[in-house]
């Protein structure tokens, strides 16, 4: 692992956020499965809004749903439904501005209904809609339930998919589990162990590693990204002798990057890279395996890490857990993933338009080779 | 992962280590690669035996190449021969005590010499002779290179297993890694990822978890040790979408050390177990691959965690780092590591001996059922 570096006047000034950011427009925050603890969490959020500093957001959800539940969790948190996101800075400082999308059925916690399937849809559609017109900053999405939406449905692997096809992208985007202290993406995610290892290409790492290289440079202002490449075996394969997709597979990818004039480093050992001095000295882990990427995050910042999803024209930020059907309804469930998502998405919504008005040209102009 | 509980009574009173348990008999620690840091090391830990407090102990090493390298790094550390590690303790205060281990050929830092591997192998093997006569307390062991020791007629696997046949030990002894946050036992090690999947068994998880239950009695003296079993796959396969081994081979393993008597749960989702919470449920985890157990603890503490063997008749304990050819020489090796073996390796053996005599028949009577 290179030295650490002092990094400063690599990194942009950071863009103010929260109250002080008057003027912008608010985050669009969906519904999620209204059987799990969205409601919840973005009642929770919106209470500690204040101490937090967070930045304008609204929901989009049944209001009276959520009145109800926020009696039910005695929960101090007036509701204001709003014609629309115009209406929701003015709303915020003594309400939780709600655009109104009705549930057909009662909302019952920990038990999805398949009933309440399209509005769960619609509010992450309009969320989209909205942003894409500029009418919403960013879109911090609640946890959804694939299995209630399938029966409904819905035809996507997952979440973020769905919000590809929205947004007509057609390179998959790529998702990152970001901290303060850390980010990281896997190349692969929800598959098997084993599985994992045997789909795992040079096309993918390449690819994933340029989407996350041009996103550190516009969202988060970082002139000259640095990426490390986690080894897939334990000490990086140890020359060959504990495993060879290090040659095979890793080492070509970081080649192609390099040549593509990216500050890309590795294969390194997997076990020793998330050390705290070794932190310092890349601003993403490209890692392997669902595992390799969560382990180190979810073991330094269990509540904090925040869910992002690059490579889509607007900026997505999500909670870094479920829905959490398990204490739905028990007024347990705790914010902080959602109030780290709803800051995140505000500060890097703020960089982008920030570094796509000083590059004149829009993200493109920050990668040099089209990336 | 069930909620924390508090475990101060289960827990034995701490025993004292350090300069307050005088009497016992020190520690061996052995010369390791003499072309890597364990010399380096050593002289460092020694130097800072008030502050750190550390237990006394005795090197098995050449003399003269010891003084040649403090002079080299400008170390002011004295270096006192001695006949047997009895003399050890009176010389602690004043020098680093040291039973001669003549090397035939002058050391070059980084450069490892055939020549020199045998009393390389007879420093480890005076240790093994010398803690099995009681005349030491336990085992401290530094980094080996097995290349130059293969060369010069080394015949076994590694380190661990080298000093399972000098101690007769029939069944294969335990790697667990520990710092005061977290212990971890990978149960497949030294393999590519994808052959810790193939060679995962029933078997060894059972047989790793028994030995790890044990050892947190007998030198831990943890009365009833929680075990934490790992689940293999993403969210521990999530129902068998994301994989099947923790029905097939994990579950298996916990359903028989359950009914062995063994406080054990699992299989866990990987990326959430390491987190402060969870770790506060268990005393170990058992985990499935070399970097589902390295990569949380060195994310939580890279220079303290220590290397203990499981399953020896004697405690062995090791820094957790290698020879590291790459700085050898150059003075700028922590003693972190090795401070930490010294300590927990003082601290077990005190316990080991607490708890053999308070159950008055060894440590068969901690397990109630043989294992």
């Amino acid at each position: 692992m290179p030295p650490a570096s002092a990094t400063p006047s690599n990194v942009r000034a950071s863009t103010t956020v929260g109250p002080a950011s008057a003027g912008g427009a608010p985050l669009a925050l969906t519904m999620g499965e209204p059987a799990g603890i969205g409601g919840e969490i973005a009642l929770k959020a919106w209470f500690a809004r204040d101490p937090e500093r967070l930045p304008p957001f609204f929901l989009i959800d049944d209001p009276d749903r959520l009145a109800a539940l926020a009696r039910r969790l005695a929960l101090a948190v007036p509701i204001k439904a709003i014609a629309g996101p115009e209406d929701a800075r003015g709303a915020f400082r003594s309400a939780l501005p709600v655009l109104p999308e009705p549930l057909p059925k009662a909302v019952e916690p920990g038990r999805p209904d398949p009933a309440n399937g399209r509005a769960v849809l619609r509010s992450i559609e309009r969320a989209v809609e909205l942003v894409q017109a500029g009418r919403a900053a960013a879109v911090v999405t609640n946890p959804i339930h694939k299995a209630s939406l399938y029966r409904g449905g819905f035809a996507h692997a997952g979440h973020t998919e769905f919000l590809a096809a929205l947004a007509k992208v057609a390179t998959p985007p790529v998702m990152m589990l970001a901290c303060d202290a850390l980010r990281v993406v896997p190349v692969t995610i929800h598959v098997s162990l084993i599985e994992s290892i045997r789909s795992l290409t040079t096309e993918a790492i390449v690819a994933k590693s340029a989407i996350t290289a041009k996103a550190l440079a516009r969202d988060f202002g970082i002139r000259a990204p640095r990426l490390a490449v986690a080894g897939l075996n334990p000490h990086a394969g140890e020359g060959s002798r504990l495993g060879t997709e290090e040659e095979t597979v890793i080492r070509p990818a970081i080649e192609r990057l390099t040549e593509r004039g990216i500050d890309v480093s590795g294969p390194w050992p997997p076990d020793t890279m998330f050390a705290p001095a070794a932190r310092e000295s890349y601003d993403a882990a490209i890692c392997m395996y669902h595992d390799q990427a969560l382990i180190p995050i979810k073991t330094i910042a269990f509540d904090e890490a925040v869910n992002l999803t690059l490579g889509l024209p607007f900026v997505r930020t999500s909670p870094d857990h479920g829905t959490a059907f398990d204490i739905a309804g028990r007024g347990t469930a705790r914010p902080a993933s959602l109030i780290a998502a709803l800051r995140m998405a505000a500060r890097m919504a703020a960089m982008r338009a920030r570094v796509d008005m000083t590059s004149g040209a829009g993200a493109a102009a920050f990668t040099g080779d089209g990336i």
